[in-house]
């Protein structure tokens, strides 16, 4: 099992978008490989525009991080560890709704979801990743 | 009603200028239209050159964001939810001064207003975007 | 029939990637809405990274020129009457494969596919197109 | 008489958009002062969006060039003396529609316009700069 097909991404993307409807929260979902590089993306309507972009870097920002969007966000704070890190790398998002996906503890991608609070973001994030990824073998 | 014309955007650039005259103070106006595409724009003598790009970057903010700057400032501060926030999308702006146009209940555009203190620009662009409003049918 | 919804841009991707399939060429297609802001995208396997940036940048170039992005190529050769013009409006794409989207006589958006030759690209753009466009009404 | 005002810009903004009337050719028209900084803009009905951007390159161009944009274009042809020059200072537009505005002889600032064929560019900012010009003191 191999990287993310767009069939694997499309399939994420279909479980964020309906979170999203559950929610009632319009959003904007993206998922990228684990080079960073867009493989599925759609924008429900209702969903604000300036989340095209954000959408995509938090996506992008959790697979050279190799890390969840959230967990930066203590870290660059004024006086802590990473302070100004988003400005590096081409641009980095460092509040919630970036999540990498891993599949047999290897990372393979990430989703990113914007538009909606950041605790929003992540719930519909949670559940596009958990449509694709494969625990780790015990 | 469709969306914005020229003349449109002129009646809200005026109003805006007019209100700058009354309160002294020389400001940059731009108004966008709901793709955030600059529709037009006047410098007044006197108003900082800085702004020139500031003020349509407020307009554009207001459309992708569908907020008012001025409501964004607090969500981007250290330990706030969208720290960080005005570096995605191409640069935006997160302080007052811009202000999303409404017709009918339907975003159409924005204002954006720069060269004063903050509540000057607000104060100015209010009274653009007054200009061309229209309430939310009854 | 306003502008392209999600459930539209997703009709136009789904026509594109089979005709991809069609010819064996795996291929990124997006899809834009009237302002040029992304709605939908997809990445084939096999289909090259550049062209996720083209695909979507041929897309917002024959929004923001109302041209397929294929008429634009004699225009910009040396001698010709736009050469340049690819350096402005943000780096636009003059090779062919964007091709606008048109409802009822009015540019609603645009398709983008890049990915495989020019030829193939508008092959590919042309049946993503015509799953969503409406004639001029008679 | 010194710089331009936002009155001149005004005055050359409306004598373009007549002129674009006349022709039947909805137009962007942008105003720059003598540093190449916008001081008025506006957009017609129909105009295309990419010429938002290439009306105000074409303006700031002629102010930093001295020279209208359409007299670049042999320049910078392969094998000419100037070529890749619409690479430098943050992107020059070469082909016409960018004039230069004068006073008594000096430089004041310059008119761009786009939207059109470069033939149609030129005779609307040709009506605009006119408006606002002045003789070379004899």
């Amino acid at each position: 099992m191999p990287g993310l097909t767009l069939a694997d991404a499309r399939i994420a993307l279909d479980a964020g978008l309906a979170e999203a409807d559950t929610i009632g929260q319009p959003m904007n979902v993206a998922v990228v490989d684990d080079g960073g590089h867009l493989l599925a993306f759609a924008r429900q309507e209702g969903a604000i525009r300036a989340s095209i972009d954000i959408a995509q870097r938090k996506a992008r920002t959790s697979v050279l991080m190799e890390a969840p969007t959230a967990a930066l966000m203590p870290l660059v704070q004024p006086g802590a560890e990473l302070y100004g890190l988003e400005q590096t790398a081409g641009g980095l998002v460092v509040f919630g709704g970036g999540i990498p996906v891993h599949r047999d503890g290897v990372l393979v991608g990430a989703v990113g979801v914007s538009a909606g609070s950041a605790e929003q973001d992540v719930q519909v994030a949670t559940a596009a990743v958990a449509a694709i990824s494969t625990p780790v073998p015990a």
